[in-house]
C-alpha cells in the first residue's frame, strides 16, 4: 500500500483519448511519475483519418494528443501538435506524421509509440487501448446502423442510449493496457465525447473486466457540457450510467463532477451551439452505487488560441476543466481514501 | 593549441552535404565532441524540392543526413531516414518532415535545425551554410544558362569547367557557419557532387574569405569516382582546383586521396553509367600549393541495401570511402601537423 504523503508513488491510469485526457494527464504528471494514459484507437477524422486510409495505420491523433500532455518540454508540445497549413502536407499534426513514420518503421504501433515516448522523454506512459485496427459502430432507435467515429459524431439520436460495438467484435484489449489498470492504484475515466471517445475504450474486450477486478479507486470525471443531438437532456447520473453501460459492468468508486456555474455569456454563447452544462440532481446523486462528489472545477481562465500550435487549438469548447484543480481533487481524493482504507484496518 | 593526444577536443567543421559529409562526420563524431556540420543549402530535388515549392522552407534533406551522422541512436537514424510509401506523403523523409514543421514553427530554419539537435541530443551541430532561399546557377561553353541544383545535376558540360554562382548573388553566409570556420582547427571539404553538392557549399559570400583567413588546417578529401558528362576527365588536381575556384581562393593545405583500386568487377559496373575511378598523377600531385596524401580509403564492405530506412539507401555508389579509415586518417593527419607545428615553435 502507498504511503498517503508520497502521491508520486500513486499508479494512476488515465482511460479516453482527446482533450479531456490530455488535460487530466497534464497535471497528473506533476504530482506522479507512474502515469499509464490509455487511449481510444476509434479515431477516424481528419489527418488521423487520412493516414489511417492512406497508409493502413492505427490512429495517432489521441496518442499524439496524450505523449504531448506527458511531455514537460514546450517544444515539443508546440511541434507534435503543428499542423502543416498549405501543400501535400496540408492539415496533418505533425505528430501524426511522426508516429505513423514509427509505427512503419518498427512495423507495430505499440512499439512505435514506445519509441515515441523514449525519444520526447515524457513522464509514464501511452497505451493504445487496443492494438487492433478498429472501428467502431453503432444502431440507433431506428434500427439504423452507423459506422465509423467520426460519421458517429455527427448523428442525431438525443439520448436514446444507442447500441455501439467495435468491429472487429472481439478485438482484444492491449495486453499492456489490461497491465496498467491491474496495476493502478487510480484509475481515472477522463471526460470526453461519451460515444465517440470514451465508448470505444469501454466497449474493448477485456477493459470492462479488468476495471471490475482492479483494486484500484476507480473515478470518473464527469463531462461539463452536453452534446447536441446525443446527451441533451443527460445529468451526471446519466453519464455515469452509460460509462458502465459501455464496460459492461458496475465499477465506478467515485464521480467527481462540476458544481460552478459558468458565467452567463459563456452559456448564451454555447446555447447557440445546442450544448448545455450538464446539470445533477443531487438527491438522485446520493442515491447510486458510486460516491458522487462535487467541486468547483470549472477553468477560471477564458482559453484564448495564441498559435496554430496551441496544444489545444482545436478545442471546441472554452468551458473546460481546469487540470491543476481537478488533478489536485483526484489525488485528495485518494489520499483521504487511502487513509480511510488504513483507519479501516 | 590542442593537445595532439586528445583528439577529442579537436574542433572540426565539414563542409559539404549529402553522402560524403555523411560519411565523414559519422566516424568523426567518434573522435571528437567539437565538430560542425557546414551544409548547402541549393537542394531542390526529391522530397526536399517538393518541400520547399509547396511550404516556402530551407532545404531540410542534406541537414538531415548531416543530423542523423551525428546521431548516436540508431532509431534515430531509422526514423530520420525513413520515407513514405503511400498516400500523399509518398516519397518524403520522415526527417525532412521533421525539419520543416519546425523551421514553420520557430519561424526560422537555424533555429529548427538548432531545436532539432538538441530534441535528437547529437553530437556536435549542423549549420546551414546559408539561411537564405538561394538557387544555383551555371553558364556552360555555349552561354546557356542553367538555373536549380536538380536540373544541373542532369546537365552535360564535360570538362568545360563552368562559371557558377547562386542568386541571390549577395546571399550571405550564416554568422554559425562562418564562426565554425574560425573556431575550427581543421576544416574538412566533403567528398561529393562538385558542382550540385560542394560549390554551393563554397559559392556563398563570405566563406571563400573565411576559409583564406582561417589558421585550421584545411584537407580536401578527394572524390573517389568521377561524374559522367561533368567530369569525366578530372583527376584529383582537377578537384582540387575546381574547389580553391569555387571557393575564389587558394586555401587547401592537404587534398587527401584515395589509392586504392576498386576491384576490376565494381570498375565495370560503374563504367556501364560511364563513372570511372578518379585517376592521380604523382608529379603534378607534387607541384601543388597544397600537400598531397595518398592512402587506401575504400570500404572493404560491398554496400546493400537492406531496408527503406538505410541511412544511405539513396545512394548511387558502391565504391565509397570507409568511413572509420577516413576519420582515423584525418585524425592522423592533423596530429601529425600539431607536432609539427610544436616543433616548428
Amino acid at each position: 500500500m502507498n504511503n498517503p504523503f508520497r502521491p508520486e508513488e500513486i499508479k494512476i491510469a488515465v482511460i479516453g483519448g482527446g482533450t479531456g485526457s490530455f488535460t487530466l494527464l497534464s497535471s497528473l504528471k506533476d504530482y506522479t511519475t507512474q502515469i499509464a494514459a490509455l487511449v481510444n484507437m476509434a479515431d477516424d477524422g481528419g489527418s488521423t483519418g487520412q493516414l489511417r486510409d492512406e497508409l493502413g495505420v492505427l490512429p495517432p491523433g489521441d496518442v499524439r494528443q496524450c505523449l504531448v500532455a506527458l511531455s514537460h518540454s514546450p517544444d515539443i508540445r508546440d511541434l507534435f501538435n503543428y499542423r502543416f497549413d498549405s501543400g501535400a502536407l496540408k492539415g496533418h499534426a505533425f505528430g501524426n506524421l511522426f508516429l505513423t513514420a514509427l509505427e512503419k518503421m518498427k512495423g507495430d504501433f505499440a512499439e512505435g509509440v514506445n519509441l515515441a515516448s523514449r525519444i520526447l522523454n515524457v513522464t509514464g506512459s501511452v497505451e493504445p487501448i487496443t492494438l487492433e485496427n478498429v472501428t467502431l459502430a453503432m444502431k440507433d432507435g431506428d434500427g439504423k446502423i452507423t459506422k465509423g467515429e467520426f460519421q458517429i459524431s455527427d448523428k442525431q439520436f438525443a439520448d436514446t442510449r444507442p447500441k455501439m460495438w467495435l468491429e472487429p467484435r472481439n478485438a482484444q484489449a492491449n495486453p499492456r493496457a489490461i497491465g496498467a489498470i491491474e496495476n493502478a492504484d487510480m484509475i481515472v475515466i477522463a471526460p470526453g465525447n461519451l460515444y465517440g471517445s470514451l465508448a470505444p475504450a469501454l466497449l474493448v474486450d477485456g477493459i470492462g473486466q479488468a476495471l471490475k477486478q482492479s483494486s484500484a479507486l476507480k473515478v470518473y470525471v464527469a463531462n461539463l457540457m452536453t452534446k447536441p443531438g446525443q446527451t441533451d437532456s443527460f445529468t451526471v447520473t446519466d453519464y455515469a450510467n452509460e460509462i458502465e453501460r459501455m464496460a459492461g459492468t458496475e465499477f465506478l468508486d467515485i464521480v467527481l463532477f462540476n458544481t460552478e456555474r459558468p458565467s452567463e455569456d459563456l452559456i448564451k454563447k454555447y446555447a447557440k451551439e445546442g450544448e448545455r452544462p450538464v446539470e445533477y440532481d443531487e438527491e438522485l446523486l446520493m442515491d447510486q452505487t458510486y460516491t458522487a462528489i462535487g467541486a468547483k472545477l470549472i477553468s477560471g481562465e477564458i482559453w484564448q488560441p495564441t498559435s496554430k500550435a496551441d496544444p489545444i487549438a482545436s478545442s471546441r469548447t472554452l468551458i473546460r476543466h481546469d487540470s491543476e484543480t481537478v488533478a489536485r481533487a483526484l489525488i485528495d481524493l485518494y489520499q483521504t481514501y487511502q487513509m480511510q482504507q488504513n483507519e479501516d484496518f
